[in-house]
């Protein structure tokens, strides 16, 4: 086997761990996820599991840096769409909603946040990021006059973040996550007219 | 000492567990929680949590049971202060944003019922109650014209619910706990003009 053949293969192995790893955590938390139902659920000895993460917080960190790395192309996107102010909040909580129910490595992280008490290792404190960018597109939705006057900016955030939080997570534990992107566009009905400008009589 | 001293020491020994065990569940969790931090915080033997509660499973089913028995008395008291539709859901929050806030056995509920995967004992599904409570309450609301025209109340009922839970779950992870109460009143203000009547002109 050539060097590049080897190296290749070893990427794609690395890659089947990651997936199946995601999808054991996902199910089963991380207490419930040992290596061998990892190593065993792709035909490969649990040595080979350990030489490409020589442990089981390792591989959760890894995971977890893949959920935050995701964000990095569609925060991109919303530039080069030229997306701002509650556009662009939208827009961004319908991909954030379809990647949760789509994609079992960012349902594994939000997972493995929520249980970073019992990961040897240090995790990143998760919404604070969210809300630093919903705070700015809120800006950028006062200065276009979508917003109400007088809405507390940092605080509306803090609750968007909060309240796309609460959806999916009651979503994931009822078993309804192939309803969120629905769901989602039902708290928009909701929370709406709270945020736009021209509600204001009856503030 | 008489047979009911005894009892009563008996009572106050379960109650002191209860207690213990609320606060490390709450700030450890279900694995980080050993019945011997338990009986080290009260200076008791493990032998003597063992007498009141067999196995750490009994111990966190008897904390979740709580969490629902406590609700009881506050779901009389909407009762018996005559309140219905949208002020029963909204005084319902409040006391049960003050009830979190406040007691370690609320908190260590919700989080025992988030981890119940790592416990071996059946654990009741969250949100349901709350949901079911809740959409009676907008029954009334809707019979009383509180509400707008067309609102689906099964689904409103189940995105307030989330939100709540949200609220909730952002706050205590983020350590803002002691925000609650001004983080529900915020919710409401933002949430109320997509549900009341009146506000129908730009839906």
């Amino acid at each position: 086997m050539t060097l590049n053949k080897r190296e290749a293969q070893r990427g794609a192995t690395k890659a089947a761990i990651l997936q199946a790893a995601s999808e054991e955590f996902d199910a089963r938390g991380y207490a419930g996820t040992a290596i061998s139902d990892i190593a065993n659920r792709l035909d490969l000895t649990k040595g080979s599991v350990y030489f490409h993460f020589p442990s089981k917080a390792l591989l959760a960190i890894e995971i977890v840096d893949r959920y935050f790395s995701a964000w990095v192309p569609m925060l991109e996107e919303v530039e080069s769409r030229g997306l701002s102010g509650l556009t662009a909040i939208r827009w961004v909580s319908e991909q954030a909603a379809a990647s949760y129910r789509d994609n079992a490595t960012i349902r594994a992280s939000v997972r493995l946040m929520r249980e970073a008490s019992l990961i040897d290792a240090e995790m990143p404190t998760p919404f604070v990021d969210w809300m630093e960018n919903t705070h700015r597109w809120l800006i950028q939705a006062r200065d276009a006059g979508e917003l109400r006057d007088g809405l507390d900016l940092e605080d509306a955030a803090w609750h968007i973040v909060a309240v796309f939080h609460g959806i999916q997570e009651v979503a994931s534990r009822l078993g309804e996550c192939a309803q969120l992107a629905s769901k989602n566009a039902t708290i928009w009905s909701l929370l709406l007219k709270g945020i736009e400008s021209g509600n204001e009589t009856k503030a």
